[in-house]
């Protein structure tokens, strides 16, 4: 291996990226990619598209966006020893920089390969780039098999947990705080509610061998009129991460059968946002074929990511990127190059042997 | 009795004073009372202070604030009967109605009589307009025995229970809502202090005679820090009533007290307001004669007034007014010719039989 995949996860750091600045980091891209010999390269709005035609058989994706969260005084990459310290580091730059070296060395894959950069993966999903690319060029983002690049610790991540946000409103009667006894207070009627959201033990359903770990909790309370005013209202917003065996729909009955205790006639609980779950996809040949030559440990993603958006498309997707999710977000981000190098060795031979076996020992 | 008491709340009903906007309402007054011989009228901002000046041994303080709560679609005043609607009808112009009569037609009380009509009371406590007298004039709050025209029912609220604000903040651990088990949910924190506070029963000590009935309740809630975040600060506002048999910091004690059980070292409570309580008042010889010469019924003040503020002078008061507390800040506010009139004459006795026995039977 002959490129210093740190130095070059540095050199991606270095170009800033925040969502809905990822314009530098797209040219930067597109102009790498552009000099491929065999690429057809696209460019939708800040997104980067490049794809081999080569006639192959089978033809993967592999994904990864391009933006970060905003700088926390680490906006500059700094590589100490074998660690590359840094915004976007681990969530995705790494990624980005395997993918974008891969794309320009292995230029006779044995599968078609589509390359994907994408824009404004951090921001609320709306304003996705691969939701633009999806509304644009639906036909870009055609595969067989779709691998993100979003941070598993150089392991496969199968699936994804589905993410819905609820909204719960609790009714009360004003009453003069003088005489609460005149008045129901919606606020304190959160009480027996959030005491059985805090016992509240999520599912451990295993599906397609993966164990899932659902999540029910509070992540917005409000309520309050004025200082002398018991409150006749109390708003509640739940975040619940469900497992690839329940729909949105099973996932919303059994949230509401959790807080049914404590709901009256009057009160509200009211999905207000929702991403579906994705199951695993690690019985595809070529993805099964990598995880036994490289032994890649298999886990459940418990986030959600844009693997959910594949297997909407019937497009078999998994999470398998360099980064530790627990740093990305931090201002103590990092990566270690053996975790990119890893994960490099892995999808050479995933486009260079495709479901074979390895032509050597390493 | 000539004047009709009823007319006379509606003239001052439809004279529009909003807090902030007393000043027609206050232009009005001061010329009714510079019309008046023997009074001495001082004008403070939008406060009209006028004094008889007879050199009698005893003065007696009669007060009222002059501003109502914004209209709510009863900005005028409507005469259906002997009832008069409106803004303001209970909470206070009937009370003003009564002591603006009494003011120029009992010219020769037994005690000399300082009447107080003052602004902005329905607002927070810094903006009154008898605070603003009490720092610029005084001299003119000086006094034997104070009563204010709240809103009573025509019987006699005797003392009040103090007020205070109190924000509690609950600590936990930021985490992804993914793995929410890495942190810990403050808003689920809240769930078992809502729980007692929803349990607690508030004391009912008698004090001078009087029961009076604490209460301790959430008015606000708020926290939570991003749809995908386990929040880490969780605030709660409480407003705490408290009997005149509790200072303010022996009060703060008891809230922290009934707290403790659910409150760990890094979370706060704090006093963000305190208004005091006022010990019931109805033993001064004035007012003890008038209620025994009317009759009236005597009960504890529940809600805070501006008695605690004379109380804080070393001035005993008590709330004596038309109006009917519960219909106060509604949209049906209103007042009953007779509640008026019963007001008129226990304080026209008062002002002309002092602690004496009625000349005869009315």
């Amino acid at each position: 291996m002959t490129v210093d995949l740190l130095a070059l996860t540095a050199e991606l750091v270095d170009i800033p990226s925040e969502s809905r600045h990822e314009g530098p980091l797209a040219d930067h891209v597109e102009a790498v990619l552009r000099g491929v010999d065999g690429l057809a390269v696209v460019r939708v709005g800040d997104n980067v598209v490049a794809r081999t035609q080569l006639g192959r058989a089978q033809r993967v994706v592999l994904a990864g966006h391009t933006d970060t969260v905003p700088a926390n005084g680490n906006g500059e990459a700094r590589i100490d020893g074998d660690v590359c310290w840094g915004v976007g580091t681990a969530d995705m730059k790494s990624g980005l920089a395997v993918m974008l070296d891969l794309a320009r060395t292995v230029t006779q894959p044995v599968v078609d390969v589509t390359w994907i950069f994408y824009a404004r993966e951090e921001i609320a999903a709306e304003h996705s780039g691969l939701l633009e690319l999806q509304q644009e060029r639906p036909d870009l983002l055609a595969g067989d098999v779709a691998i993100l690049g979003e941070p598993t610790g150089g392991e496969v991540e199968a699936g994804c947990q589905g993410t819905m946000r609820l909204e719960v409103t609790l009714r009360g009667a004003r009453a003069h705080t003088a005489r609460p006894w005149m008045g129901r207070n919606a606020i304190h009627r959160l009480g027996d509610l959030l005491v059985t959201l805090d016992r509240h033990e999520g599912r451990r359903p295993v599906v397609g061998g993966c164990e899932y770990r659902e999540a029910l909790g509070a992540v917005r309370v409000e309520g309050g009129v004025a200082g002398n005013v018991v409150p006749d209202e109390a708003r509640l917003l739940l975040n619940h991460r469900f497992a690839p065996d329940r729909s949105p729909d099973a996932a919303a009955a059994h949230v509401v059968e959790v807080l049914a205790p404590h709901l009256e006639p009057d009160d509200v609980v009211e999905v207000v946002e929702v991403a579906p779950a994705a199951r695993p996809a690690v019985d595809h040949p070529l993805v099964a074929a990598m995880v036994e030559r490289e032994g890649l440990a298999v886990g459940a993603k418990l986030g959600w990511t844009d693997v959910a958006r594949f297997s909407e498309l019937g497009i078999p997707a998994i999470n398998l990127g360099p980064g530790d999710a627990t740093l990305a977000h931090t201002a103590g981000e990092r990566v270690e190059r053996r975790a990119i190098e890893r994960v490099h060795r892995a999808l050479r031979g995933l486009l260079t042997l495709g479901a074979g076996e390895p032509s050597s020992a390493p």
